[in-house]
């Protein structure tokens, strides 16, 4: 059984990658690959590859390589492509919208299944997905046992909604909000600071 | 003369911290401080915050530490409070205006002073900040002499984007759209993943 916890952030942005790209293959042609071969086509790093590869579906059979089919397999198990693990978010303003309707986050086995807000005119805007008013949360998370909640509510009610989630049985949060927050041991709290990010950026250029 | 581009992203984000409680402080009984009494009452590590400090301020005096006014001065200078660096934005979408809209930025020194889109729907959109039509960009970034560019359009747009960014003058892109660009060389190329921030959330779950 894999352990996904042991994947790195770094190798995990790869998987996508080898995926598509194995998808891509006429599979009756290549029923074996090995990580050079996919290191050649992708111009990535041998050893990267081999590495990638390994933590998700062990290591290769010497000189032939991986089934393609185990190996397809392997990395679909890794990303949760099979059972996309369900996330809710607090704070349907802009940003909380822009998450909402991000495709991406499915490539790597995640959808958001649901927003809330305080603010009923958020609510009535169109969206592809489902807006709910805050007082619906507990028992969506409950009923749907979430693990995982996003805040992208401003500072001001951040530790509240975290406390809500907390409360709810989430235990994996991420804070888009600017402050810092106290979660019970055991949570995990990713706070991401997009602001820091354009600083660090802006400051490479002065020099 | 401070270089900006060796002060490490963990000490930037801390920097706004030690400046917000400098600042607190009443000057005429704190003419002079310690990075000791700053960590004490930051709950932050004593060697952290003297590194830190260091990297902005030089070494403080033995026994006296810094005087008060002068690491106020160093840390704005470190952060660029003094003179706002301004950055554009182009794909005024979502999570682009949910950037324009973040006054985060401003507290490390950046600004995002215009945003650019092709739809002119969007640009009748209400906001605080400038939203212009694609064609003025040329013009707007060589008469503002803007360095930095921020990408939130879609992965097919991005890379052309990216080439007119690049052509008027922009040396270092942010980029959130979910592909690979090709950057000349020299120019400083920042790619966010936020699915991939979700997904490694996510997989930390599930041991």
């Amino acid at each position: 059984m894999l352990d996904k916890s042991t994947i790195t952030k770094a190798t995990l942005g790869r998987l996508p990658q080898y995926l598509d790209y194995l998808k891509s293959l006429p599979i009756e042609k290549h029923t074996e690959i090995s990580a050079a071969a996919i290191a050649r086509e992708l111009s990535l790093g041998d050893v990267q590859v081999r590495k990638d590869l390994c933590s998700v579906s062990g290591a290769g059979r010497p000189k032939v390589g991986y089934d393609t089919r185990m190996l397809i397999k392997s990395l679909e198990n890794a990303l949760g492509c099979e059972k996309c693990t369900q996330a809710v978010l607090v704070g349907a303003g802009k940003l909380g919208r822009a998450l909402l309707e991000f495709d991406e986050f499915e490539k790597y086995g995640v959808c958001i299944s649901a927003a809330f807000d305080l603010n009923e005119d958020i609510l009535k805007l169109s969206s592809k997905k489902i807006l709910l008013p805050m007082n619906c949360f507990e028992d969506y998370c409950k009923k749907n046992k979430i693990q995982i909640g996003i805040i992208t509510v401003g500072a001001g009610s951040a530790q509240t909604v975290c406390d809500i989630m907390t409360s709810c049985g989430i235990t994996a949060i991420w804070n888009f909000a600017a402050c810092k927050l106290n979660v019970p041991e055991g949570t995990i709290l990713k706070q991401e600071n997009l602001a820091l990010s354009l600083a660090h950026l802006t400051n490479q250029l002065c020099n």
